[in-house]
């Protein structure tokens, strides 16, 4: 877990928000949901985001069944959303170009 | 989706249950939580079940958060657990030597 991240104000992630198409926040939690062609499309995707979280030392959790991933990210540290959460849906989005948000 | 398996009697998913030390019932599916050292030992197992599941052609539902998995099985097809759940179950705590159930 990455120290001295802190959270948000509700104004910083609604202007944050614009960044990342297909995010939304619940529950305090940024959170998007991933729709791929296959099960090896969405693994794929989860494996190259899980090498990304392991460099950041800042981990998704992650939800999968077959074709479909759900990514829910918040900063235990800041107890809230932070920049990094941003990060890390930012490169999330970056590699599931071909997916629909489901 | 593996055609053709039917759903196990509740009497031969608790003779089942006696192979695959971890695992219970819940909800009609067949479930396990591991513990693991690190969320990159988590993910190795979660990659080597996931080359398991797609060449079984049966895929379980997984959860994780930084060291902790959890997978839940059923067969939609037969509409209960069937024999594949098993095997999956058998073949993830193959992988899972070194975790403890969480």
């Amino acid at each position: 877990m990455v120290m001295g991240q802190k959270a948000l104000t509700a104004q910083e992630v609604e202007v944050a928000l614009r960044d990342v198409p297909g995010w939304s926040v619940k529950n305090g939690r940024l959170l998007r949901e991933f729709k791929f062609g296959s099960f090896v499309e969405a693994f794929g995707f989860l494996t190259s985001l899980a090498l990304v979280a392991e460099r950041m030392d800042h981990h998704p959790e992650i939800f999968n069944l077959y074709n479909r991933v759900k990514i829910e990210l918040e900063t235990h540290d800041a107890n809230g959303i932070s920049k990094l959460d941003f990060e890390l849906a930012a490169a999330a989005n970056k590699l599931a170009v071909n997916a629909t948000s489901s």
